[in-house]
Formats: C-alpha cells, structure tokens, sequence
C-alpha cells in the first residue's frame, strides 16, 4: 500500500494545478463564502440561535455548504495560510457551537423545523451526509493547522451518532453516502477505533432495505443490494461514488477481501462501461443516475461535477490501496476534463451538468443543465466541493510507500521527502510530457513515475543514463539503491490523437474526438467560420491534428485539417432509401477548412453557442 | 375543411384495425374496468358518498381514469352495444351523480382531503383536466347513442368553472391543457356558444404567467409564452399536444388565423425536428419533456404513448382543417408504431414510455420505462387513454367534404355516405398496399384516396380506367362526375425500404431502420442466433431486405442480408488511434447472416431482451 506524504509535504510551486489553487483561494472561496450570505445557509444556522428570523431557504441539506466551504478554508490554511477567512471562520465555528444541541445534535432544518423528526426519516434527511461534511471540515483544521474546535463540534454530534446508531443501536444508514469515508477520515485524525467500527457497520447495513421503498427505487439511495454483493454501478451517481470511497477507506483500515473484491467489480462497471471520456459519470438526468453499461449520450450527459469529484476521491483510495497507475490516470482525467470543465476562468461561475455536446439551438434546460455557467446553485453542492478538492490537490500528487517515492500527477511541485531532503519536479504538463525531478539529495530509494494510459512511449533517463521504460503497475520505475538519483527526466510524447469510442456506445457512433496527453479538446462556435453552425460540422475519419497556437482564453489549441460542412438539408427527419441506394443527399460541401479545437475544460468563456466533443465523420 | 362523417357512419370489418377495436372491447375495457377497482380509483369517489372509508389512494388526478373509460365504453356502445358494461356505467354514473357538490363541483381528491384548496392550485391540481375527461366521456354517450346523463353531470361542473373563470371572471388556466378540446367537443355537442368563448379564452390566457413559478419551470405547464407566439415545441409532451389539440379546435370553429399560424410553427417543430421515427414525442424522461430539437436518443425515448395519442388528436383536428395528407401520414405512423406498441397481444398489458432501443442489460428504471409491458400503471392515464382511442378508431378512416369523400386511413370498412349509399373498402392493408373501394350505387361525387409518404408510387384504376395519380394536397383524386364511380383500385407498392435518419439526428448517426408501408420494423433478441448479442449486430450500409414469411406472435417478419456480428470486444472505452488510422479493432466478423426484424409494434411478447429499432452499419 501506498501512503499520503501529508498535508504539508508537496507545494504545488507553479503551472496548471498551482493556477488553479489561486484562482480557488482568490476567486472561489471568498465568491463562496459570499453566497453561503446570500443563499442564507448561514441565516438557516442563525435560525437555530434566534440571531434571524424567518423561514429556511434553500435544500434541508444546505449546512453542507457551509461545512464544504470551512473544509477548503482548512486545507488552505495549512497550505499558505488563511488570515484573510479567519473572520468568517472563527464567527461560523462559533455559531455553530453555540447553534449545536446539547445532546449535539446539529441541523439547522430539523433543530428549527421539524425537531420531532430529527434522525428519523434518514432516507431524505441527509442529516448523516451533513454530519459527514462537518467531520471532514474538522479533520482538514485538525490535520492540517492543529486546529480542533470544528472537529470537537462534529465529534460531539458524532457520538450522538453512534449512542443512536451504533451497535446495539438501531439499524439504519442515512439515504446520502458520505458518513462512512468522513468517519474513517476521524478515525485516522484520533485514533480511536470506534469510528472506523461504525463506518463498516454502515457499510454493512446498506442493501437491506432499511430505508424503506419509495418513486424513487431503493437504488437511488444505494440500498438496493449489500456492498459485498454489488455487481454494477447504479442509482444516483455522486450517492454510489461517495459511498465507493467510504468503501474503500474501510477496506484501507480493515484489509476486508470480500470488499476490495466488491470494490473491483465496481470499479470496472464504472471505468469499462459507464464513464465518459471526460471522466464525466451519470448518464441521466432523471434522478441524476448512471445508466444502463454503454448508454453516454454527450448531450444529455448529467456529469455532475460532484461525481467527478467523488471519482476522484474513489480512484485515490484505490490507488493507496493498489498503486495501480489505472486509478491516477483516472484521477488526471477526471481533474483535467470533467472537473476543470466545471469552474470558469475566474473561478467564480460553475457547472452542475457536464454535457459534452450543447446543440446551437440549446434550450438549457433548468439550472442543473445551463448553456453558461452560473454562480451558484439552489442545490449548491458543487461549487464547495470543488474548494474543497482544489485546496487540498497537492495531496494528490505523490504518494510515498516502504521502498521509496511514487509520483502520480505531474505538475512544477516541492516535495518534503519522508526520509528527509526534497525533490523537486520541473513540468510544462498538461501541455507539455517532459517531467524532471531533481533531488537536493541524493535518493537511494525506488522513484516510480507514472506511465500515462495515454502516452504511446517514454523516454526516460536518470542522470543522464538512460533507464528501461517497461512499467510495473503503469508505473516507471527508477531505482537508486546503485546509483542514487539526482536528476530523472521523463519525456513524455504528447502528440494529438484521436479517440474513437467503443463500438456499443451508441450515442457517439461514426464519431471522433480530439486529446492531446491527458487534456480532451471540443470545437466551440466561436471558433467556426461565419455562417457553419457547430451542428454540421464533419471531420474525416482519421483527420490530421495539429497544434494550431495559444488563446488567451482557451489555452493552447489544436487544428483538424480536412473539416467539411454538411449542407443540402431536408425538412424530413427519416428519409426513405431503395435498399441498394445510399443516402447521398447529405454530402458535406467539397470545400475543406481547418478546425480549431480547444480544450474543452476551458469552453463556454467566450460567446455562448454550440459546443461538442465528439466529432461526426460522416 | 373537411367533416367527420359521423359516429355511426363507418364500420370496420376486419383486418388490423378491426381486430384492434374487438382486442380493445373484449380485453382491454373489461381489464381496465378491473383495474378501476384494484387501484383504488373507484373507492376514492365513493369515498365523497361515505360508501368507502379510506385514504386516497394513486395521484390527485385518478379520477380521469374512470373517465377515459366511460369514454370508451360510449364509443363502443354507438359502435356494436355496450350491454355487458352497462352495469358498470350505470353505477358510476350514479355515483358521479351523488358525489357530485351542489354547486357542480367534482373531484374525488379534493372533495374529500382539500376542500378548501378547491379551484385554488390549478398549476398542478389537475381539476379542469378531469373535467375536461368527464366532458369528453360525457360526449362520446351523447353523440354515440343519445345518453345525457354524464354529459349533464359534466355540464353541471363546467358551468361552476364558467362562473368562476369565464369572462369576466378570474383570469386562470389549468396546468395540464385537456379542457380545451373537451370544451369544444361540449359545444359541437350543444351548439352552446359559450363553451367556445371559453375555450379559447383558456388558450389566450396561457404564457401570462398566470400558473406561477416552480422547479419544472412554465413551460412544463405551457404558462411560458402566449400561444400565438409559439415557436417550437417545449415543455412536458402530453400537456403541449394535448394544448395544440385544443388550439385546433378553437382554429376550426373561429377561423382564428393568428393561432392557425402558430399551430403550423408548432407542427414544424415536432414533427420536422422532435419526432421519433416510430411516430413516438418526448425525447426526456426528466420531465416527461420535448428535447432540443434533433435530440431523439433511441434508449432513452421517454415517447409517452398518451403522447401519441395526442399527437394523433392534433394531427386529426389539422387534416380536418386543411385536407392536407401530412397529418392524415402522422397519424397513420403514430397508430402503427407508437401507439400499437403501447399494448400487448392479449390487449391486457401496456407501456408507458415507448424507447425504440432496448440494450441486452437493460435495467428498466421504474414503471414508466419497463422492459416488459405492465398491467397498470400507478399513474394510469395511458391504458384508457388507448381504450378511447381504439373505441373510435372508425371515426378517423374517412371523411366528407361539399365535394365528395375523403379515405385517410386503409382498412376494411363499411362506410355510409352521407348523400346515401354506402362504400365498402377491402384491403390487406397495412401488411398490403391494394386498397378496393366499391360504391352500391355509382357515386358522382370526387373520391380522395391519401397517398401515403412513404409510397414510392400508385397504380390507380377506376372501374377499370387508368387514372392519373397525381397528387393533390397528397391526395390521388378520382372524379366521379363525368363516370360515375363503382369499383376503385389502388395499388400501393410496398416494398421494403431502409430509412436514414436527418443526419442532425446525432444519437442515430450511421444506422439505417427498416420499414415497410407504414410499418416500423426492429430486430429482437428472441430471433438471433445463439450467442449473439442484439448489441453487437451490424448491418451494410444499404442493405438487401425482403419479406421472410409470417409469425404468429409478431407478424409478418423481414429478412435483413449481410448482417454481421461485432467482435474482439475490449474493455477500454474510449481507444487513442495515430490520426493517420482507423479503428479496425472491432472489425463485424467475416461470417454473414439473415437478420430477422419484426413489426416495431410487436416487439416484446415473446422472450425478453434486447431490442432496437436503429441499426448500426458499422
């Protein structure tokens, strides 16, 4: 197993995920601290206090923006300090001690609302999802500043919990997965076992129907079959992702086989047959589920950010578990696609929805599915959510285990060795493969090098010799224990390609789409020619791809040569053909251009219009 | 314009269409009459009589499945006697009777559990739709055979709402549009002028904003822009047909020729750019809603089958009005796909969502999208709805003009003119294109026979004289001044045809359907061969297609050549290719076969498994 480096070890120093963490820490976490004012989930807690008045605004569930938002704050107070929030954060843990019952029971829509129905309608409550978020937020003060008036506050509250809930208590599990990673997190923090006892009794008691049956199914809520029986990923996909993480945190602290096994399966149910090529998870927006193996359409893709997000909280635990490279490439393609995609550039607007194709006559359809990206939400779970991932993503870039370092994301980072020393890696990625990690010391011990699924070679050399490039794992593996390492450098091919999808993914049929390393591109209106509309647009089936320059919106871009405009159209929607005859009444027009692509985390910056991803070849 | 002939003019003899209405009156009704019972549906009026103690139980707007079926039980009487159900009538009518309020009023939900939200929530109370079912039922025994009693109950309920919200009253519009047409069928029936001024009163009044805001947004409850400034199709399918529906009534009455504009726009839209190829609308089952248009994904088809039904009371009340063969080819399409396929062979199980692709691993996801046809549905409104519809399916073969005789839909009939005399038509249709029309007594009158859309040519005789088939508004026309008509031959070749979706259509890019006339075909699992799967078929690109003999279950069946199976499955998603290649991982194996495909409408009767419409040529 694999194992953090720590809160404090990496500093991410410059580059793409550098950039991200200050416009996170300059744009979204002050934007978000100002909508938990004008959301009122900071009133619905004053409600609690008798400092407002008035009804609850917003989901039941909106205490868990507050507690996402204080968790960001966490992380980035122990990354470079957090003066400028302390005021929001010393006057909201106060509020909440003093709004927290004594029993510690804290919920600002059943303390005010509905205190006869506290902790017992767990199905919709999410009363255990809210008590989770508060726990990570206390875990993130505790782990990363020392700080603990959080945790205490969720602790206390927690052990509510359990008294209720534990064993020799009722069973129950609450409808919203997140309780159990959150209690494995507070087991770690405090070493106390009976946390981590309780987040397996939570995982265990799931699939028994405990919950009760409503309109929506009981795999909405994940209770529709044991953990340890689950064949395929189903029903809500940020409740079964957030759950798989909890999952696989118990199988971390418990070794428990018939989980992990449970936890392969579905992890193939999801990557093999579910996932878009974002990294994007959930195919339906009916009760924000995944669908049926190989049903991704790109323009009804639901893709909710917090999936993605969820994705890559799962794949990381697998990844400590395994070290198999297939979960960080999993992680670098969710970070770079599904979940960059989901903020603008300045941080301050989002996704909900992540669709990857939006027709030019797009209707939207509601804010969770919006032609441009808003800033806020009425179910606000998204935009904290990403704070609280792009705060704390430096954990994500390396890992340490008994023989030596392992790096799983590259990007310009510090990293405090445990054995003492730093390394420091030098990247142009996601733009550029060339990796270099430089030691200030010598390191005797095994370095081990992500080999990216994408990458089609490696060129790798460690102080100038050149190293063999067979990977164990997906990982290159450079060995010091003969000749300690100084400087290792990892290049990286990084030429466009062109994706084609599995052949039972109907949506996308006789379509392409453009990548260059671990970042997809999109065409965007903006980019066409004056008068060709996105939706008729046709590339060959195997175009030519080439780098076409940096925009200062979008990034670099790439050109697709031989582009074609479909023209000559029929009012018809389904047209009749003698059976020995071919359509021909479709040809795209005989004039060729060349079509920008731009990365498609970086679209819906510029004029709205039509966007997608994959390309139509005929 | 054109007119019905009257309830009582045509009768079908046999064949498909005949068959249907004997499947419908000796399965259907007696099944739904049942079911009335075990869901409840009953008990909740006899609970505002006292005569069941009780909760209510289904949704607020139950009522309308007593209704539908009464309406259809009326038709049926006018048809060939309704004697077996009188006992069921005449207890319900009596019930609906005492139930009802002095005041007129009458819905067994709000009777009871609200009373004093009565005519207070028409966004979603549905209290003027199932007035407008209870008026519908109530004209269908009027017309059909003189009884008065329903449709004076009925009468006695819009008169409160007239009071309350006609002229001069409060301006309102029910959230789910049905009254509209109900309401003009009322004055057909009455000659009473004011039901007309109310009618279209409700039409002006819609996109004011008047139903207020929620979640679903306006344009759920067509409250999101005025009628006559309409310009594509949007919102929940069933309440927009059902509105257009209505909006064509007011046309056909007031000559309004600002909302006949508006109806072409809308006709545009649906069925130019939002219809199934099956003649199935509704592309999202968030919502129950229209998509974008070209968004048409095959799986997720939500296709209500009251959808179609509506779709074809639209099309009916636009051919009326213009003559014009499109819509007569709408609902032709519509009866023989989507609405066929609604209902099982015994006539005793039905669907609700209408997907024209069902994968091998299909989940279902709850009632409105079952893998196999349901008995009843916790919202019923489709199963009566077929019933009312398939009781009255005569009404929509033929109709008159000042000129003569219009035939829109082929199928045995005995049709009574209105000038005397009678025209018998004999035909194998839809399984054969040769249509004979013999007159007992020469007719002098101009007899129009629809040439359908999808017909590649016609051979026309009249008494044994070549005729020119010529089409006028899409119609062949035979005059019978000059010779007057005794025997009319048509000769509709019906070969099969591979049909290419408009390539806009992303979800079906690179698939070819099969039809032939104005049947829809599918391939089902039931009929592969052993070990193949119907996800991994594929079919050239124009293929060889020719009739393969008639099965018991599902009909005539065709013979799709050179089909081939997908092989050397891998387990990635998404495959990087150097731009300068194509994808040859999945090449169909060399082996070709004869692919059976069967009538779309029949699909699901036998094994369970894997079904589609769309076939993939690569």
């Amino acid at each position: 197993a694999l194992h953090p480096l720590g809160h404090a070890a990496v500093t991410l120093d410059g580059g793409f995920l550098a950039d991200w963490q200050l416009r996170n820490r300059e744009g979204t976490i002050p934007h978000a601290i100002e909508q938990l004012e004008a959301s009122h989930a900071l009133d619905n807690l004053r409600r609690i206090t008798g400092e407002h008045e008035g009804e609850f605004v917003g989901f039941w569930f909106a205490d868990s923006d507050v507690y996402k938002t204080l968790e960001a704050i966490g992380w980035e107070a122990g990354r470079c300090g957090a003066e400028q929030f302390l005021p929001f954060v010393d006057a909201t843990v106060d509020l909440l001690a003093r709004a927290q019952d004594d029993d510690g029971y804290l919920n600002s829509y059943f303390q005010v609302d509905q205190p006869e129905r506290e902790l017992t309608e767990l199905r919709w409550s999410h009363e255990l999802y809210c008590l989770g978020h508060l726990l990570q937020a206390g875990v993130a003060w505790s782990r990363a500043v020392g700080r603990t008036d959080l945790l205490a506050i969720g602790l206390r509250f927690a052990e509510l919990i359990e008294r209720r809930f534990g064993e020799g208590g009722s069973d129950m599990v609450d409808g919203h997965p997140e309780i159990e990673t959150a209690l494995v997190e507070v087991f770690r923090e405090t070493g106390d076992e009976r946390w981590l006892r309780l987040a397996r009794r939570f995982v265990d008691l799931r699939g028994r129907g405990l919950l009760g049956v409503d309109a929506l199914g009981p795999q909405y809520y994940q209770d529709h079959e044991p953990v340890r029986a689950v064949r395929e990923a189903t029903g809500h996909a940020v409740r079964q992702l957030y759950l798989a993480a909890g999952v696989a945190d118990v199988v971390a602290e418990t070794g428990d086989a018939e989980l992990a096994e449970a936890l392969d399966r579905l992890w193939s149910s999801v990557h093999e047959r579910k996932q878009y090529v974002s990294g994007g998870l959930g195919s339906r927006h009916r009760d924000e589920a995944f669908g049926d193996a190989y049903e991704l359409p790109p323009d009804r893709a639901y893709a909710e950010t917090c999936a993605a997000i969820a994705n890559l909280h799962w794949n990381w635990r697998m990844l400590l578990l395994t070290g198999g490279s297939r979960y960080a490439d999993e992680m670098e393609r969710g970070l770079y696609n599904a979940i960059a995609v989901s903020t603008s550039t300045d941080g301050c607007a989002f996704t909900y929805a992540n669709p990857l194709h939006l027709r030019s006559d797009a209707s939207g359809g509601g804010e969770n599915a919006p032609t441009t990206r808003q800033p806020w939400f009425r179910c606000a779970c998204c935009p904290p959510n990403l704070a609280r991932l792009v705060a704390s993503l430096h954990d994500y870039v390396a890992t340490t285990s008994a023989d030596g370092l392992q790096l799983h994301l590259y990007a310009d980072a510090t990293i405090a060795l445990p054995g003492g020393g730093t390394a420091t890696v030098r990247t142009g990625y996601p733009w550029d493969g060339r990796v270099e990690v430089a030691f200030d010391e010598p390191f005797e011990g095994e370095l081990l090098l992500r080999r990216p699924g994408w990458a089609r070679g490696a060129i790798l050399t460690a102080d100038g010799r050149s190293v063999p490039t067979e990977a164990r794992d997906g990982y290159l593996v450079v060995d010091g224990s003969a000749h300690p390492l100084s400087r290792v450098v990892l290049d990286l091919p990084m030429e466009p390609e062109v994706l084609r999808p599995h052949p039972r993914i109907d949506a996308v049929r006789g379509c392409v789409a453009v990548a260059r390393g671990p970042v997809l591109y999109a065409i965007e209106q903006a980019d066409l020619p004056e008068g060709v509309l996105s939706d008729d647009v046709v590339v060959p089936e195997a175009p030519e791809v080439r780098p076409a320059g940096v925009d200062p919106v979008t990034g670099p871009r790439l050109l697709i040569a031989g582009a074609r405009v479909r023209g000559g159209h029929r009012h018809e929607l389904y047209r009749a053909m003698p059976s020995a005859r071919t359509d021909a009444g479709h040809a795209p027009s005989s004039s060729a251009f060349g079509l920008i692509a731009v990365p498609y985390h970086r679209w819906g910056n510029r004029a709205p219009g039509g966007m997608r991803v994959w390309l139509p070849t005929r």
